[in-house]
């Protein structure tokens, strides 16, 4: 596998925006029922090994698992504030949970959950995203998970590009490019109107 | 009509963000052809008066406006990075262009064009968005469109929010609402699990 020719573009981005810990923060539209857009806030959480693939953390009781397995195309829409350029990645969408599915990327789902920080970790014993609050506060307290195991609802999603629409909003007037992926898996690149 | 319950933490957060320019961004997702997601940055320019609606400006050339006119739901997803605290706004997208349709939206599309910057009212003169780029660079240098009077590709987007979910990744452990409107255009309110 090679490397896609907008990794440069990407890397770049990242290295030039690094001084903000939200430059990594990403924002994912999927498809909900009833034909409706869903769109929320995700971490980057850098590329699957020896591929071009987008990973991210998520509790698969969230309602956007339910969503992508029912329609498994999203698009991310990342800004990077420093130096004003804007990326759509439009791509299939994998969800890699605790169940059987999957077994070759469950090394990974596993080196991930191993990364992550104990607050992030904390977060997926927390009671039922979404569900009505209670009031206890201890079920925000539980025991901290087996930072080597992960919990049975944590997911590993990842984000198969196979366009992507990259905006520079600082060039002179303003440059636009959208890399496309053909059926050999490779890649063309067109220069297009801003 | 009454503000919406939503707008006052809005407000608030449009106000601890100020000093960052890029705060009044935010992604708005859409359903393009094939099922397939929509996502893309666009500047929140207001509220339209006596509404709870989100104002933005679009070139009526752009993909988005078929996409609006196949399916008109939106999701807004507005994150606040200095206060950490992330908006989902749901709702259906009205465009207002330069034909007679919505006359009585008529003014409110003037009085936006009269308040852009030079600079973003020649964006609207530029070549078409997303085809191929040609060499001239005086494509891009067009005579300045009349201040007073939008051109005919300028529209007004409107969102129209039906929910809202307001996600404080801040508290203790963290804050979320959820806010619904019902067939009496009233809004409900409801806790739930981060």
């Amino acid at each position: 596998m090679s490397f896609a020719p907008w990794r440069g573009a990407i890397a770049r981005a990242l290295h030039r925006n690094r001084s903000l810990v939200y430059a990594r923060y990403l924002q994912l539209a999927t498809i909900r029922a009833g034909d409706r857009p869903a769109n929320r806030t995700l971490v980057f959480r850098g590329f699957l090994e020896d591929t071009n693939q987008l990973k991210f953390v998520t509790d698969t009781r969230s309602a956007k698992v339910d969503q992508i397995q029912q329609r498994s195309w999203g698009e991310a829409c990342w800004y990077f504030p420093n130096t004003r350029e804007q990326f759509r990645i439009t791509g299939s969408l994998t969800l890699v949970g605790g169940d059987e599915c999957y077994a070759d990327l469950q090394s990974a789902r596993v080196a991930i959950w191993q990364e992550l920080s104990d607050a992030a970790r904390l977060q997926f014993a927390w009671p039922h995203p979404g569900k009505p609050r209670g009031q206890e506060q201890a079920a925000f307290e539980p025991p901290p998970p087996n930072p080597n195991q992960p919990v049975p609802n944590f997911g590993l999603l990842l984000l198969d590009p196979t366009q992507v629409d990259h905006l520079e909003l600082r060039g002179e007037p303003q440059n636009r490019r959208i890399y496309q992926r053909d059926e050999n898996q490779g890649w063309s690149c067109e220069e297009v109107n801003p």
